[in-house]
């Protein structure tokens, strides 16, 4: 991976000065940095550490005087995390996956593309189609008439069920689980969740005849885009009579869930532990703040943004920055939370000592 | 899968009207509907979509006219959901696990009853018992010991480890683990958790002589009933020297968690990312809604319904429909989230704007 | 397992009384403890149940009649749940790993030290070090290059991907993944996250020209201390440029996810499903209670303990107990939770009946 400090330079799109021909093969904090690794410095709290490594060159910020940091060399990025994506894909290495189909693979009967690798211990099920170039790891399972897009790359212990189709320079990563049994249960009679959604909460609860739960199965299977990527252990379930459908070029992080029926539009994020239940139809480029959860049956417009943990129990139009549970806007939820913090001393004054405790138990 | 509209109506113990002569082999949304499949169309918005889509048979709503809707022949079902059971049930394939035991599966000891597939790459420890007609994917580790009923199916990477007891026509999704161990700890020296505990918070911190955490071992494992459904990737923890225990007819979506020592009672539900803390105990019928957080050592009675992201702190009797963090009655949590929101203005007109920031910095 | 009480007394530092040659080989509650159990009757509670079972000797609380609750023997512990982790632990028997090198296991070109066993169908990549003594169980990815410290237990399923050292004694529990890919995505222009980040949700939203997310790749892998257990399906992400690092002695639950770059000191414990976001510190001793979430960039301080479900959006100073979304301190959180129950009836009284719906759609 050793590039020339001008090589690097031309592959981020940014301004490159003094001595441009030195080598790096690495990239590194200031203050750790060998002479071999670029410094990444790309703020003045950064430029200061670079006097306790060795760096030679630095990608620094718009306007720094880099023969002052010490440096011999600089590349200045106008926007440092984009200059960040390009220089850590220069550095990286290709995922571990040997060339070739592994001798303990099972593909009997299914249609492996051009080029395609496949680990030890994987199974790739009659009729499923690998598109060309697909790398795939270890200890995979792709089912019976699944469908890989080309390019993609399937890490270990991951499983794409039945009825999954995952479209071109896919990501998915360890132990995530494409097209697993949608969560769907209906008992006998109105159940006393039905009840309490529809009284929100008022009904007395029912003890009924017939407790059990009858699963509706899921016929419809996955769909997913071009250019996605599944983050480790996340969950996408079957749709039931129609696909679960995920729109290009979304990426969804570790421990995430989307219920049955979801339907996810183009360019959406979700962080760590995020979750939308069963129905709920997400616009293009929403971003789920890490922990959000969303209802079921809902509709989140586009460009929806919602803060960490925020719990979504109603529709969002297109644009609005969302927070808190039940979710608002950011900005009502700060206005409510600022309020809030003001009542206890206001109380106090207008009306004394508290003698409600704290338990929630229900009176 | 081909049915008659007349076979249909009869499993799902529904009236149909029309040619019931015609043979339908899937079921699709009207819009999307072809000749073959049968329509669902269970309220008038559905109805109205049917001209989009070929279909000459639907189900369709009380009262619903079908002729006029252009519909050959139709089913009436009283209650929606309960026929969509039945009818995705009749139109379901099996699980792709082939018969017969795979010969790479790992069985040496394994007392594997009549009828059982067992998958590729799976291992099923010694003295281990499997139930006759019980079926095993890929890359399922069976322990040694642990018992699986009959009619049983564990799909693929799931992991039952030691001490773990399953019923009869379990539903094991891929990657749950059951039988892990209890994330249970102690050290040396009263804990500040301890202390923050007893003193709701009011305690000052202590910095240890030995931090260190002693780890109580799991003695005790799991015991599940019949009828159960345990979710992609939740997890089970086995008990410290009695059984973490689940009843029957128990349904738990993906990426839930029990700890242990857990007592959950019969026919519950758990929805994605719901999880219960250590010892406590569950009642009967209860659903937690997704994103739930029950506290450790707690009571929950028979009935109890939690809306999404509840974060229960506290004994909840009987019947109750609980929301928020911490959860009160949904009645309760209504009333104090409709004075909340009223809060901001009222302040603003009694006492003037506020200085407090938002950020929760304590003071 | 069996031991006589006197033996059991000697290794929890506890005072054995009666009849200490009597002989267990097991632990038990008190109403199911059978003539061979060891029951465990730390508390007045559980004294009384005694007469149910048929223990003839019980670990008992200090200051108990032991005679008087029937037993032959009985030991005193002063603090029951260290008693419980020493008890636990001699009665517990090893894991279900067994001795050597399964031949199914792949390890060609990994560095295998003395007495390390491993099971069927896993894998050690190429240049991978595994120290003396430890044990691997089945369905086990450990890629090229990565480090495992001496005695350590990687249990079935668990992946540790490249770049990651792990130090000794460690107990990887199943599914657990190590070293997955960080979540960082960066657009071309400022994205509408960033926007909101800056104005605090004021904002208008953006729809960008080019609306796709590139990675930032994860260069740094992950460095972990000795003496640290992660839960199933945990999740820790490599860092950027240098290492994600866990300290010395921090016990992880399952489901948890660490973000990419996080450090966290020593004995730390993080309770089930709680997460951390990317680039945060966290100190020392810090206990985050089940389904936690810390934001990212932020900094933790030492001995910082929250309660279940809490969300911390800002930095937390050393020793502070924080509960609630936003986190404040439980203090803090008390009093505004208090006078939000009192503030309905406050506001009927004061204002009169509010129009203002639940449903939290932005106005």
């Amino acid at each position: 991976m050793a590039h020339s400090i001008a090589e690097i330079a031309k592959a981020l799109n940014a301004e490159a000065f003094g001595a441009t021909d030195i080598i790096v093969d690495g990239a590194s904090e200031p203050a750790s940095a060998g002479p071999r690794d670029l410094a990444l410095a790309m703020s003045p709290a950064y430029g200061e550490k670079l006097a306790e490594g060795q760096a030679r060159a630095a990608v620094v910020w718009p306007g720094a005087d880099w023969e002052a940091l010490g440096l011999e060399a600089a590349i200045i990025a106008p926007r440092a995390r984009l200059a960040m994506a390009r220089l850590t894909q220069m550095l990286d290495t290709p995922w571990d996956i040997e060339d070739g189909i592994h001798a303990t693979a099972i593909t009997d009967g299914a249609q492996i593309g051009e080029g395609v690798a496949i680990g030890p211990y994987s199974i790739v099920g009659k009729g499923a189609k690998i598109g060309a170039g697909s790398r795939i790891a270890a200890h995979v399972v792709i089912a019976p008439g699944a469908v890989i897009g080309e390019g993609s790359v399937i890490l270990d212990g991951a499983k794409i069920m039945r009825r999954v189709s995952i479209g071109a320079r896919a990501v998915i990563h360890p132990n995530a689980v494409i097209g697993s049994d949608g969560f769907s249960w209906v008992s006998a009679d109105v159940s006393n969740v039905e009840r309490a959604r529809a009284t929100m909460g008022e009904a007395e609860a029912n003890i009924p005849d017939d407790p059990s739960w009858h699963r509706i199965h899921s016929l419809g299977g996955v769909e997913i885009g071009d250019d996605c990527e599944i983050g480790v252990g996340s969950t996408i379930d079957a749709g039931t009579i129609r696909a679960t459908k995920i729109g290009n070029g979304c990426k969804i992080d570790n421990g995430c869930h989307l219920g049955h029926n979801v339907t996810m539009g183009d360019h959406c994020l979700m962080a760590g532990h995020a979750a939308v239940a069963g129905s709920t139809v997400i616009g293009d480029r929403v971003v789920l703040g890490g922990q959000t959860g969303v209802g079921d049956n809902l509709k989140i417009g586009d460009d929806v943004v919602t803060s960490a943990g925020t719990i979504v129990l109603a529709n969002v139009p297109s644009g609005r920055v969302m927070m808190g549970y039940p979710a608002t806007t950011m900005t009502q939820q700060v206005d409510m939370y600022k309020a809030l913090r003001r009542l206890p001393r206001f109380l106090r004054d207008k009306v004394g000592s508290s003698k409600s405790g704290f338990n929630s138990k229900p009176e």
